[in-house]
C-alpha cells in the first residue's frame, strides 16, 4: 500500500486472527468498522485463495462511506451490514494489478487485495477494478448475528457470536432482551448439566472471583464474563455455541 | 486518534501485555518512556473500567515534556516518575468526549482515553479535559521499584521487577549495588533450597549453555539471564519475587 | 527512528520472530525485501549483542536500491542476495550515535541500529557511519538456500527453508525442479519410515482433509502444505530438515 499510495495512512487493526478463521475476522471487522470509517477496509483471511472464490470490493454509501476489499468468503459482509449495507460491488479483475513475476498464486492479500485497496484509497472508481456483481450474491449470511429466540419456557436461547482475548463471550443479545430477567440469572450450556448462576453487572470488577457475569460490552451487546478470568474457557464456550439464559428461581 | 487528530503520528509500543496485568504494563511504559518523549503517552490496561477508578491525564514538565493518559490504577505512575515526576493531573471528565450511542461502558481506551490523548496531542490544555487532582493521590506506589536491601549476612535481597519476553528477570539492583560481590556469585530463590551459581557478565553470549548470568540490561538495571534460554522459566521467577544475591564462597 | 528522522515512514514487518532465531528472521527478511525496496531495511535478532560480532550496514545498488542494517550474524545476507547482492558495507562505529547514559550494552537495536537506519533514511552516506569492510566477509552463507540435490535413485533431496505460521514448510525447490514427478508424489521424512503420499496442487483448498500437498507458494518456491492444518506440525518438520520427494509408484 505504501508503494502504490504513498500519501495514504495505513492503520493495522490486527494480525492475530487464527489461521483460516474467517468468522473471527468477520466479527472483528464488523465491530471495528464503525470507528474506522470513512475508510477503505482491507481484510484478508483467505483459505480459498487460488480457487474460484471471488475477490471483491464492496461499496457502502454511508455517510460515512466505505469500500471493503477482500475475498468473498464472508469476511466482509457483516462489516458492510454494520455500516448500513452494501450498495454496489465488483469482482476484482486480477489482471488490473501487475504481479511480481515468478511468485505463486497463494497470496492475494499481497498481490491483489492490497494493491486494489491502495488504488481505491487514491480515489480510483470501483468499476475500474472489475465487473459489477449483485450485492445479494455476496457470501457471509452465516456470519450475521441470528435473532435471539425464546424457548417454550420463556427462556432466552442465545448464540455466542465471538470470544474476545479476555475470554468474554459476546451473545446475540442486546441489553433490552434480558431486562425482564432482572439481576440474578442462570446460564445453561451444552457442556454441563447444572446451570451456572450469573449476575447482570455494569463492570467486570463488580464480580466476585469465579462469579459469572452478564455485561453490556463495548459494542452494546450482552456478553458472558468473569473478573480477571476467561468465562469462555471456564464455561468451555466458543463462537457459534448456544446458551440458555433465564431468570434465577427464588 | 487518527480521526480526532489526523496529523498526529501514532506509534504502537505493544499490544502484548497479558490481560489485566497492570504491573507489566506500568513497567514496560516506564522503561520505554525516556525514548518516547516529548509525547502524549496513552496506556490502557484497565480491569477496573466502569467502576469508580479515576480516569486521568498526568503532566510531566520535563524537558522533555509529556502527558500520560489512562486509568489511575498504577499503569502511569512509574513512567511519570521515570520522566521526572508528575507536575499536575486532572481527572478526565467523560462528558467532554462524545460516545457513540448504544455502546457499553467497558472500553474507555476507545471511548475516553484515546480521544483525550488525541486532543492533548493537538495542544488542548490539560485543564480543559477535567478537574485538577492532587498528584500525590495518584495510584501506583506499589509498582515503583523498592530500594534493594541487605540481610544480616550482608547479602543483597532483591526483587524481580519484570520478566521480558526472553525470560530475563530484571532486578531492583543497579550495577554498583553488586560491585562488591565480584564476578562469581550465587543466587538463592524461594523455590529451591540450593543456591544457583551465577556469573556477572557483559554479554548474553559470554555464558555457557545453562549457566546463570547477572547482566547490566538495556535499561541499566541488573538482570538474571541465560544464553538463548529463559532464566525466569528455569528458576521459576515472576515479577514481585524475591531473590538473594551473594558472593560465591571460595 | 521517529525522533532521529521525523519525516521518514516506518513500516513494522513483524515482532513475532522467536527469541534468538536468526535463521527465521533472515528468511522472512529475504522473502519480504523485494516488496519493500527501495528502503532502509532494519533487522535485529541479535543474540550476540555486546560481543565482538560486528554491527553492519550493507548497501545494495539495485535498482531498486536498499541499505540493510543490523548485526552481522546472517540476518541480513539472504535479503541482500535476494535484492541483487551487497555492493558495499561498513562496520558501524558505535561512537557515531550518542547513547543515553546509564543504560547497558544489550540493546543495539535501540541504541545503534535504529539510529543508524534513521540517518541512512535521511540520506546520510554509508561511509560516514563506520569503516568499510569486504562484503565477502559478511556472515550468513549457512542461511542461503542450498541447491536441491538428487540421490542415486533420482529422487529429489530437499531442505526445509522455512515454516510459516500456517505450518507450510517451504523447500529449496522451484516448481520446475519437480515437474518430472507429475501430480502424484511421495515425501519421505527422517522421522517416519513410511513415505507420505502427496499431491501437487495449485490451491490449499484443493486438498482433502489430512492430505499432504506440494504447492507453489507466494514466493515462487515449492512448499509442503495441508488444507486448514499445519503440515510442519503433522510431519514434525522444522527449518533445516531434509525431505526426499519422489514420483509415486504406479
Amino acid at each position: 500500500v505504501a508503494r502504490e499510495a504513498p500519501g495514504v495512512q495505513v492503520i493495522d487493526i490486527t494480525h492475530h486472527i487464527p489461521p483460516g478463521d474467517v468468522r473471527s475476522a468477520a466479527m472483528l471487522l464488523a465491530r471495528s468498522a464503525p470507528w474506522l470509517v470513512p475508510a477503505v477496509l482491507l481484510a484478508v483471511v483467505d483459505p480459498g485463495v487460488a480457487t474460484s472464490r471471488r475477490a471483491v470490493a464492496v461499496e457502502v454509501l454511508g455517510p460515512p462511506a466505505a469500500v471493503l476489499v477482500g475475498p468473498d468468503n464472508g469476511v466482509l459482509l457483516p462489516a458492510a451490514r454494520a455500516l448500513g449495507g452494501p450498495s454496489s460491488a465488483v469482482e476484482l479483475d486480477a489482471s488490473v494489478v501487475p504481479r511480481m513475476p515468478g511468485t505463486g498464486a497463494t497470496f492475494d492479500g499481497r498481490d491483489l487485495f492490497a494493491p486494489a485497496a491502495a488504488r481505491l484509497a487514491l480515489g480510483v472508481a470501483l468499476e475500474s477494478l472489475g465487473r459489477p456483481i449483485d450485492v445479494a450474491t455476496l457470501v457471509g449470511e452465516e456470519f450475521l448475528a441470528p435473532a435471539p429466540m425464546r424457548d417454550g419456557a420463556g427462556r432466552l436461547v442465545a448464540t455466542v457470536l465471538w470470544v474476545d482475548r479476555f475470554g468474554n463471550a459476546q451473545l446475540n443479545l442486546r441489553p433490552a432482551d434480558a431486562d425482564t430477567l432482572g439481576e440474578h440469572i442462570v446460564v445453561t450450556t451444552a457442556r454441563r448439566a447444572a446451570p451456572w448462576p450469573a449476575r447482570r453487572v455494569r463492570a467486570f470488577a463488580h464480580l466476585q472471583a469465579g462469579e459469572l457475569g452478564l455485561i453490556t460490552d463495548s459494542y452494546g451487546q450482552l456478553a458472558l464474563c468473569m473478573c480477571r478470568a476467561s468465562a469462555a474457557q471456564i464455561l468451555q464456550l466458543a463462537a457459534g455455541d448456544q446458551v440458555v439464559v433465564a431468570k434465577r428461581a427464588g
